[in-house]
């Protein structure tokens, strides 16, 4: 049987040198243990449009959809702002969100005891909290048509884009929903503007329908996204798993992953329909950007990106034991006092490199 | 020359008794200034789909359209969560707004520094705040058509909104927001998902041509929607005006109510065109909700909607100096300690009533 199969996409601005880090805990995998991976490694975003003129080669995408797992880094920066919107480097992202369909975004929303007070929050409200956010990926107002700017015939012009959701994309994510909240708090709560867009009536109705008829055992609820904001501001800990649309996964989860302080540290993993060897195609990357004021400075985070790999081990390979292994790894690390430069602040302490941190987690491990 | 016309539409929930002490405030001003008003009053949401099986009835809507201000409690409750879309009692406030051409919703998000320990945030990361987020009130995908749910032509269903923005839309919104910025700090944010959205490339585009054309002395930055939430998490204080779309707005101006720690306390304004008296169309709500499940207590904070009047005495009747008389009376029955039930938490404080609050505003004024 041949190794399982990774590309890695680094993409812009941090991407590279944090994925250098992910690189490292491979290559230890690899030589330390039975966890042996085919690995390659392509073109994303700026630096594919640089290369090819396309934030997405045809030869990218079609690797893309014949491995076990991909893990992309960052795309974007300001360089790139002038690109036509066709080209832009977050196309790329979004083609490869599309074609591979990965419907399911799993953005884990967690405090690091170790960086509670680099929270804005106040401690209590965010020790030790641990929601899960699970995004729509693949359809709403991201992918929806009609869209576009057009005249308005009456010399200005209108801007259009459509959110659109049917029976079936409402109830495959909330399936994800419920499967992961029976193995965490049994608890979902789905946010949506029923009060004001038909499409979040529908969007009610089908969860409901899920949960009644396959689900009854886990907890539901239901909130405005506008309350789900303030929910989240006031007290986060209410949740356990969230399930909502791309635009308002969009908003929520962001917010959500800079309340914890542990913005340079969180990983997600965008989970599509099972493959013919059983894995479903995914897609792991950090939650943090491309952060391009401090790229190739030695001064990212890598933890987000090594955690993001941590989930390809759970969710693609089935290897729970050995993502334990790693974010044990971050925790003892954190625990130690090791801080790269988006966590300084306490006192006496002074930064580590991105690959000092890289080493210091294999060290760990 | 008659006096100045209000129209008060309590509605559901805590709406009516908070807008029993407005009224006491309203009196008050007739007693003892000049600044006298005739007010009328009428039903909205809830209310009025129980007395015309509509959430506004056409003669209220004509009334809305007469009037120098609307004065709205808040609408909605769980009683009428089982009603038909179109009479939801979301929808009475929702055709006000559309028909009365309300497009600039002011909500203020200012941190009261006696209250600055209330927020789920630290104390140095809200006291002081002083936010304005203007809104686009009367379009955007809270409006725009196709919309509705139909058969997906194969055995399920699919739900539609439209997001449609145009120049003129985006541009008169804007307008608003830098007038505003130069009465402030001079600084205005547009947050929008222009790396995703060709409504948001619009947004952008047009935001920054008012910029260009017509007030160019104001400093206009530009942030994803999404960076923005977390912007607003993080450290709100780098913001003055920022201005964006009905829906982003929605949960934008709710998550920093929210991280003020003073979301009972917040007024907002909804301003349309000059009138021919010169005056704009106007509403004025509290930012918080009906709040069905402590209705009819005593326990409801009057304080968002007497500062919603406060608004109406600056905004429409250019009375600022009785806004300031009645914002100072806030301040200090805050510093004096009298708290409503919403604001308990510090040891040896009993709660005041709705009305016990109304009558120490009244008494401070
Ligand atoms: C880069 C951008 C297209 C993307 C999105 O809007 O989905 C990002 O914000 C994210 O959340 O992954
Ligand atoms: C009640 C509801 C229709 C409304 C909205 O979504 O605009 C409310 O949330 C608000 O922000 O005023």
């Amino acid at each position: 049987m041949s190794n399982p199969s990774i590309l890695i996409l680094p993409g812009d601005g941090i991407g590279p040198e944090v994925m250098a880090e992910v690189r490292k805990v491979i290559d230890w995998f690899g030589a330390n243990t039975d966890a042996k991976f085919d690995v390659s490694e392509d073109l994303v975003g700026g630096a594919a449009y640089d290369a090819h003129g396309t934030p997405l080669h045809d030869d990218t995408m079609a690797k893309a959809q014949s491995v076990d797992a991909v893990l992309l880094g960052a795309v974007g920066g300001p360089k790139y702002d002038v690109l036509d919107f066709s080209v832009k480097p977050e196309r790329g992202l979004l083609r490869l969100r599309k074609e591979m369909d990965l419907y399911a975004n799993l953005r884990p929303a967690q405090c690091f005891d170790a960086l509670a007070d680099f929270s804005s929050l106040k401690r209590d409200v965010v020790a030790g909290l641990d929601i899960m956010i699970v995004r729509e990926l693949t359809s709403g107002i991201y992918f929806g048509e009609p869209r576009g700017i057009m005249d308005d015939n009456e010399g200005g012009r209108v801007g259009i884009n459509t959110q659109r959701y049917t029976t079936d994309e409402i109830r495959r994510v909330a399936r994800s929903a419920f499967e992961l909240a029976r193995r965490r708090g049994n608890k979902v709560c789905s946010m949506e503007k029923a009060n004001v867009m038909e499409s979040g009536i529908l969007w009610r109705e089908e969860v409901q329908w899920v949960h009644d008829n396959e689900y009854p055992d886990v907890e539901l609820s239901h909130m405005y996204a506008d309350a789900g904001a303030m929910q989240l501001c006031r007290w986060p800990k209410q949740f356990d798993v969230i399930v909502t649309d791309n635009l308002f996964g969009d908003l929520l989860s962001d917010a959500a992953a800079m309340l914890t302080g542990s913005l340079g540290m969180l990983p997600s993993a965008s989970l599509g329909q099972p493959m013919e060897n059983g894995r479903p195609k995914a897609l792991y990357e950090p939650v943090h950007g491309s952060a391009p004021d401090i790229a190739g400075q030695g001064k990212a985070n890598p933890i987000a990106c090594i955690l993001s790999f941590a989930m390809a081990l759970r969710y693609s390979f089935d290897m729970g034991d050995k993502a334990d292994l790693v974010e044990r790894a971050v925790e003892k690390v954190l625990a130690d006092g090791l801080r790269t430069a988006d966590l300084l602040g306490e006192e006496g302490v002074a930064p580590v490199s991105t690959s000092e941190m890289g080493d210091a987690v294999i060290a760990a491990i």
